[in-house]
């Protein structure tokens, strides 16, 4: 850990950063980078050095426009970031400056059950996102990092790992605890973080995957069952029988129609599907809604998460620092080059979380420095 | 009130009562009605005298084989009854001979989630039921009546009672409170209950009908705003409207599939659907389920309810007497003429639930005296 | 973000305002009145036109240097306020010019669970309060008027309200709910407003009071019994018997050590005794922590409460009007006036919560005017 | 139903048993042993040979004559027990003979809150317990002992183990989660217990001890810091200074009024402080309810728990065997010297619990195989 002297006697007049310029049939052309003055900071505000960001699905969706809600145009994208705080208003009293950082994902979404209005106050589509240098929050829209993690790392927190977090421990009376099965799907960011938030838990997860060759980095991050889905057509049922025929008690739904039929079968009375991705569209193949009667079971949408739950789970994971360090894809990108970690991570070829980093590229070569 | 004395002396032998005795084709002829020997009082059981009972929309599809759960083969159906302790067995300590008593659905559902064991314990179904002049119960299926109602009202509440009362206040972090919105859907047990009990808790309610005269009736009942949904195709936004624009904070959906996606368009961000009915089968129209992630809300398929709700109901039900004494269609019906009751529900000309009184055919002209 | 000009024609540029100079001895003499210079708006504020004000115990006990919590050095007293927007910060998205709005006690428990930052933020003793004709407060720490109140009506909500509220509404697991049980104690203004909460959420209510005459309005007020606790000395077993043995489910417990062993004494196994009112110093002669495992009980102390509780709250008693209109005392006082409301309080003669007026003293004739 | 004829071929028709026959001044001399018939059994009832059985500080109260609740003349004592099941009763559905049992505390509080009822329905002081040879349990008070444990592990999990289960999991809106502090008191089962399960679930402990030698063995088991109190006069300062200044979140709370003060000053705001003791009697010195109040917290009397709770605790055991592993004192004793073990438990010189083995002396070579 450094010890940052903050010199606010050389606060950046300009902010390099990225904007969605357009949605659609350009793709990831639609994100234009270019150098911007840094607009006066408001008296809640916070000015942010961003070091790190983290990409997510739904980041990739934006400048597709498959993204299903609306955005501002012109956006800064970047749900995720990490950084320091570089200065403050005259009415903050949350952070000072030499202050580590993570964003909030929803910027009003404080505590207490997700509103509206709370879920319009997204970054990088609702609001400015984090894929710039340097970036203003309101201080309620931040937390302090864990202490026990890179910045790169503290990065993947606040959308992948806040949603798995939420779904794991999110629903009243139906919090993970010891004992409990969890199915995951898949190796994207959020069915990793839910592995291993699950076996800290000390929970039982039952892991899928279509790869042979991450059936071993699954049980290498805790897994205690892993199936390959391409193997097992009826999947859901192998899941129920690893868990002595009862089910499992959570479900993190992340990959769409093909995968909620086995979901279903693989639940237990009373358990719960949490559904985080929005791979929407396929209606008409998937099961529907009625049939959860028939499982009693309850399914979930949720939207990441809140503040307090953003601030337990980094408190988790300091009193975990080896279970629960993220996992960070071993490529990583300069803010310069972001586009082609939107490339990258749209070619599914990642493990973990794909990430960006604000710093000059010497960076790059020592995770631990930033 | 009576003051009946538990005459001991005077222990029935034999039982009139119905049995399934096929399912399918032959519709309500598959019930049979004859004249039984009363088995010997086990232990821990208690023996009823059953003074009425009433129907629900799964004890018909029961002989009509298109209830989509196992049943016993020949079992005496009836979801619902109450009626009187008569004779209690040697470790029996709940009950006393005398004592007023409504039967609880899933007979081993005591308190807690519902798990998959205590889900195959449903009357009328996978046990005996209540259609039959005697019945034995172990004593921890059975509760003691709200002091405040007759039997055919009593008999009314175990299945759809206890259904809209799990729907509303069985959701932890979701249980309906003052202010709340509520939407109901028809005029059948359920949703008649729901409304009531969201009144009772100083919610707002939204019930909707196909029926022009029916709305009147609903009003009556406390609903603050009633929609025919034949005149408003999107009926679920015309809800949402009634909200502020916000949504509903609870609908309890009993209609299927052409009711969902209104369902949907109606419940808040952060909202509950909970899904009491089990008109499955089709599930291709329906909407999806990865929809609801895009409302953010949770769906949940509930099974009755506990013994420790139906208690806590029925003590609502006495602090309460007049807002939430049960609707009883005005047709009663002897027990060994259930068979019509079955038809005349079928029929959907009733309002309110239609009850089946095991006394003679006297009893009917006062529903008071029973 | 919109560019709001935070004009209106005619803003004030002093607020007339009390402040606390002092604690202790001289009692009420340390509250000063003056008109003081109106700062410039912060970005995320909004300047309110304050209309009333209500007092609570703990106003009267920070000029009388006995409130348990530290305060700000010359602090604005004034808990609770009600007031209209005249203008907001270019920030500000919550609110706009003419909007109705109440204050939040703590202005930084926005929802979920109170933390210890969160607890530190409240008016009239952590940071400037009500009593004063203008004052500004950041978006956040503000909510909309119930439509269906006065503005001396809603002044009465955030303090004395919304701890009743949460007294019943904020445990997990043990929300009020038709049918409960629930005991409060005397006519204090969190009492008044429990004793209608609980019979708005169709529960039953034990009173108490010490006063013969207040016998009657207790009862006018719905509740169910009404003890005079001079006349029953084991008043606790009194009201556990109106429950029919089992005991309460909730104590609203306010008036310290003398009632908690009542209290304990009335609760059931299981219940819940929420202690609102911090009468400490006392602590030798209550009833022991441990006295609490004998009966299985929780004992939860409140601050007040969060902004999504008061939210809920508001809709409660626009769905409810005439069954949670707050009552208020007859005597209403002007701002300049406001030191004889603390005397008159301190008096104890009043029924129902003591209110400031803002306007001139004509407005004091017309309660449903402002 | 089936017909499960309840003959093995060699049923005992005896059992050696315990009985407290008196109590108060003559201490464990009021505990008498004898060979007694077993009764029939009934139809809901199933025949446990008992293997094992624990002792906790309840048990050794009741012949002393200081256990504050009613117990039944003669009871048979014992609280926790295990064994296999030898014959079932002709309406019991859930074990067949063979299966390996652990007995439930308070044999009717199946699942949901505890209730008055079911409060009164404890072994080894409402109902007969464990330290006999033989025993007839109705089905619903058995749960199937967890898979990874011997016997006389088994039998330490019903009240020590659930009891501090319930302490961290019970209560909703507060269930231990990773991340959390918890603070523990002492070396007794509940304690070592609540430290275990509070690792398993990710969360840092803090554990006191007035032994230096059992420092070491606190830390063994994975206590983060642990606080010698005889060294710290404000240890309860000292374990919130461990925790960064914010207070635990959960403080089980064993040692009675001496501990109490110090709890209060370590617990966070919001925190829970689960009362598991019942050291009574020292109400005079101990803190007042009302200071709970100052710190906002919430303390709550448990009394073990549910049926439910202990499947998910012994579900959570067997998945994680080695963590979890229930800590077992090296002395052991068989039935027949069942009071030394009392005298044994009494004298402090344990470290885990003292068990009671019902097998013949040769049986206590070797744990593992019974």
């Amino acid at each position: 850990m450094s010890t940052q002297t903050p010199t606010t006697q050389t606060l950046p007049t300009t902010s390099k950063q990225w904007n969605v310029i357009a949605k659609g049939q350009d793709g990831f052309d639609n994100l234009r980078f270019s150098e911007q003055p840094v607009p006066a900071l408001g008296d809640s505000q916070v000015l942010v050095k961003l070091q790190a960001a983290s990409l997510n699905y739904r980041d990739l969706t934006i400048p597709l426009g498959t993204y299903p809600f609306p955005t501002m145009p012109g956006v800064v994208p970047g749900s995720d970031g990490a950084g320091i705080v570089i200065a403050v208003g005259r009415q903050v009293t949350r952070f000072r400056p030499g202050d580590k950082v993570i964003t909030l994902f929803n910027q009003e979404h404080i505590g207490g059950p997700l509103t509206a209005a709370a879920s319009g106050t997204h970054l990088g589509g609702a609001r400015h996102g984090t894929l710039r240098s340097v970036g203003a929050f309101n201080e309620q829209g931040l937390v302090h990092q864990p202490e026990s993690l890179s910045a790169v790392e503290a990065s993947t927190l606040p959308c992948a790992g806040l949603t798995a977090w939420n779904a794991l421990h999110g629903l009243p009376g139906h919090q993970i605890k010891a004992g409990d099965w969890v199915l995951t799907q898949g190796t994207g960011g959020v069915s990793i973080f839910a592995l291993r938030f699950a076996k800290a838990a000390g929970a039982r997860v039952v892991a899928t995957t279509g790869s042979p060759e991450k059936v071993a980095m699954l049980r290498r991050l805790g897994a205690d069952h892993v199936i390959n889905y391409r193997d097992e057509a009826g999947w859901g049922d192998v899941a129920k029988a690893f868990t002595g025929g009862l089910g499992v008690d959570h479900v993190v739904e992340v990959a769409g129609p093909s995968s909620m039929a086995q979901s279903l079968a693989a639940v237990k009375v009373g358990g719960v599907i949490t559904v985080v991705g929005y791979v929407a569209g396929a209606g008409r193949e998937q099961p529907g809604f009625l049939d959860c009667l028939l499982r009693f079971c309850t399914v979930r949408g949720v939207l990441v998460g809140s503040r307090a739950q953003l601030e337990d789970m980094c408190r988790a994971v300091d009193a975990n620092p080896e279970a629960l360090r993220p996992v960070v894809d071993g490529q990583l990108f300069t803010l310069e080059r972001a586009r082609e970690a939107y490339e990258y991570q749209w070619s599914g070829k990642h493990f973990g979380k794909v990430c960006i980093v604000m710093g000059n590229s010497a960076s790059l070569g020592d995770d631990t420095d930033i």
